[in-house]
């Protein structure tokens, strides 16, 4: 799968997996109903634990032809042969992950700042993430991203830009103004209650 | 370096870096008295920081022709071309590990039998590590072999073993009866007032 090629609208985001067949079930049902890109994250399990939950969640993504990405963990994504990796701050360099996967894997970066992303996007990034848009409970005291920036941020580079934190199927609206491609998720999927019907309703929010 | 020519007399293992100055200092004392392989072990810090500290490490390593392995993550192995890569039961398996560094880097494998240090020479690792030997510190409540065990271990492979665990100048002399290849040390060295006094005691009486 070509990193220009992918349909950014809804990123599904993982949390922490304590049961890997509860975590699957919820997964599953996101991508059926429409998520467009996956984002495996986990940092707290040990290497052989999420090598494992990836190499389950792997045929998954398949099924439903969702690019699976792997957060930060560069030798997770390439033990699975994922479709990517996506890299914040605390990760690996951009240019230094580039260079280890090649050209054709996906590559995200995290980016705050203007700056931040048109950098990012030189060493190499596919897709530029930003946030937090909202208080959250994954990642909590993260300083909320003002719409302007985001909107700055969208403008500053030509690849795409994804949103992310604390995103709902109420408030995402909100972020339409700012142009960026799409929304990454993750409580409003991972904690529902019917994961199915929580992705149905925030990608007909996003794409109508 | 090739895998087959290393000296595994006195392999140093670092615990947790929280200064990385006097942390480097460490090493290098320890590597100019003549420790033989250095493994880097960092379990606590983002991937970053031990990316960071890996590209400080290196030249120091490189300096005294030591050989520089990263202890379970591959990712920050290939990032700074470390010389390999150490892996535990809880990180990826050997046979991906191979795969993905090719043959010429250098692979490690914890292993606490016969059977598993066999499946690991199968399976591409060109030394074993097995304890731990005495109670220690860095890992609580990890059962210690026995002596006998780690006699079969040395006897069940080709590849060189080397004996971790709790291990320090007073008590390492029990373990020459087992003809293991060398010792790895963690607190020994890293915790001593004088980390060289500490390398060369262990060294000359484990050579002698």
């Amino acid at each position: 799968m070509k990193p220009r090629m992918i349909d950014y609208s809804l990123m599904l985001v993982t949390d922490h997996c304590s049961d890997a067949a509860a975590f699957c079930s919820i997964v599953e049902k996101a991508l059926q109903a429409g998520a467009t890109v996956l984002q495996l994250r986990e940092k707290t399990a040990t290497t052989r634990d999420f090598y494992q939950l990836a190499l389950r969640i792997k045929p998954i993504a398949r099924q439903y032809n969702v690019p699976l990405l792997i957060n930060d963990r560069l030798d997770i994504a390439l033990a699975v042969d994922a479709d990517g990796v996506h890299v914040g701050q605390e990760d690996l360099p951009v240019a230094v992950v580039r260079r280890l996967i090649g050209p054709d894997k996906i590559l995200g970066a995290t980016a705050a700042t203007p700056e931040a992303a048109q950098t990012a996007e030189r060493e190499g990034a596919d897709y530029i993430g930003s946030g937090a848009m909202f208080p959250t409970r994954t990642k909590p005291g993260k300083p909320v991203l003002p719409m302007n920036v985001l909107a700055q941020i969208k403008q500053s580079v030509k690849v795409p830009v994804v949103a992310i934190g604390g995103i709902t199927a109420d408030n995402l609206l909100t972020l339409k103004n700012t142009s960026v491609d799409g929304v990454a998720i993750v409580s409003a999927i991972m904690d529902s209650a019917d994961p199915a019907a929580a992705t149905q309703e925030i990608l007909s929010r996003w794409c109508k």
